[in-house]
């Protein structure tokens, strides 16, 4: 039988897990929840239903794994602790300071309901996180670095488009090659903001806009682009759209440290990602951990789970007799 | 309390186990087990104990973890399902083929005796498996990609110190940089042999031996050369002490593969490692999955364990709590 998957919120991310369960032969997907009116929305399965989000608890028991595709910001401190209490569900909350708080009430809400909630599920975190923690385990003395990109920041495209005079605006996070390559030789550089990445700006201005005001309001922006290096270009609506309509994106996880009795010998573990499609590929790893989900439900187990918790085994479709022929 | 580690076999890697246990706060090396006379082997840790292998049983209530640091070919075979009778144990089975075997053998006398034995630990097999695997889960469609190098391959300068003629040498595996290249633009190219590794020798030679002929003799030797590039260095036994007497190794393990309802988007996902030290390396690794089997084991769990079944969190000496904060 199918583990029988439900995708709550179908921007982005909710199509790309509906792509990602198309891609694994033991999953199907049985229905779409969203806030608009569901005649309005259009999905790519023809055999999965929409449904308005105000009727997912009559899908109690026709759905395994529940995909929570909503923001960090405002829906998944709600939704998560909320629909675990009918489901077990997965979500993508990235809020890195506020992991600890989120796990605290979605474990609570899962312990009280016997099912499973895994969360912050994507690539960072996620992946990078899991990396994170495997070389520090292995290497308990050395140095982490992150690097992101290139790819598109979402926030800071936002930010940009906020700006008066501002039509379209796209902007790429683009990692510094002489500090990563730094990093690679096991130098352990101690690298500021600006060391470590770049900011490149796209921008369509609006008719009569100042494009000198504009650039010096991105470049001189708090936050999000005074501590960088940051380059504006000037482009057209239509060259932003034939150019620049993608949403790639990755990153590098670096770790190097020193073994050996006297610390003699260095050590470099790299983890990097090059993503066409950023939803995609987060979709495609909480596919991966809905499988999880539901194998730990199972076997009787509850409460709020991470990637650190899961066997990585739980994750794949082949049998660990499987596994450890082929991959071991 | 500590974890009390014990190592059988003090070669590279009973060496470097004892250097990462130093590294490691909660754990501490309680005694060294060789087949030679203790009197004969000196190690580094003083509070340690060096005793013959025939006491073994001795120390069944006073090691927590013991770590079995044969041979793959004879040693661990016999070693892993015999001392997983009196000792959760950790090794370090590299041949791939005949791990189905293995673990069977060591979960029949692990289940028996209410022990933990984690089996094939390392970086290949070891987290060359788990990020083969990981990235399987995430992308059911794509294809896999292993290099190794740059770095000695200790079978192949074996095999070239067996030659007659020859009085030392030392053999490089290195990744061919075009492959390399090719797989993580996402072009997945199909490579014979030839096209991943070439093969660089350091050969010092006997006096009076044929240089022409042995260089030959490499070159054709079937299995470990003929179907490489190789290249081949004569140089004085100084030189060869001076330039490569390091153990340093690595390599890249890609998987690039298809997202999207018509797999339009691409993804390249890549781990590598660039290590100083093969050994102790390994041992590193090692060193965090003996923490892993002695809070398996203090859970009451038994059996033969691999790296895909063992949850993340358990390799770490930071709590659930500290790892959700500092490393997700």
């Amino acid at each position: 039988m199918s583990i029988r998957i439900g995708i709550l919120g179908y921007g982005n991310l909710g199509r790309g897990v509906e792509c990602a369960v198309k891609q694994n032969p033991d999953m199907e997907l049985a229905a779409v929840f969203t806030r608009r009116d569901p005649s309005d929305v259009s999905i790519l399965t023809k055999e999965a239903a929409v449904c308005n989000v105000a009727d997912v608890e009559e899908w109690k028991d026709k759905i395994d794994v529940m995909i929570l595709c909503g923001g960090s910001a405002t829906d998944l401190p709600e939704q998560t602790p909320e629909y675990v209490k009918f489901f077990n569900v997965v979500d993508s909350f990235d809020t890195h300071a506020k992991i600890p708080e989120h796990f605290e009430n979605v474990d609570k809400a899962a312990k009280q309901s016997g099912r499973i909630g895994i969360i912050s599920v994507g690539w960072d975190p996620g992946m990078f996180s899991l990396n994170r923690m495997y070389a520090n385990a292995i290497l308990p003395e050395g140095k982490d670095y992150t690097f992101w990109g290139k790819g598109v920041s979402q926030g800071h495209s936002d930010a940009i488009r906020r700006i008066a005079g501002v039509k379209n605006a796209k902007q790429y996070t683009i990692p510094v090659e002489d500090a990563l390559a730094s990093v690679r030789a096991g130098e352990n550089p101690e690298l500021t903001t600006r060391q470590k990445h770049t900011r490149e700006c796209f921008v369509v201005l609006e008719e009569g806009a100042d494009a000198a005001k504009v650039e010096k309001e991105i470049k001189t922006m708090p936050n999000y682009f005074a501590d960088y290096d940051t380059t504006v270009h000037f482009i057209s609506e239509e060259e932003i759209m034939a150019n620049h309509s993608g949403i790639p994106h990755g990153g590098f996880v670096i770790r190097s440290g020193k073994t050996g009795w006297e610390q003699e010998n260095n050590h470099v573990i790299e983890y990097s990602l090059k993503l066409d499609s950023n939803p995609e590929f987060t979709a495609s790893v909480i596919a991966a951990y809905a499988r999880a989900a539901y194998r730990l439900s199972k076997e009787g187990q509850s409460g709020c789970k991470t990637v650190f918790d899961i066997a990585p085994a739980y994750l794949s479709a082949k049998s660990p007799e499987e596994l450890r022929a082929a991959l071991l």
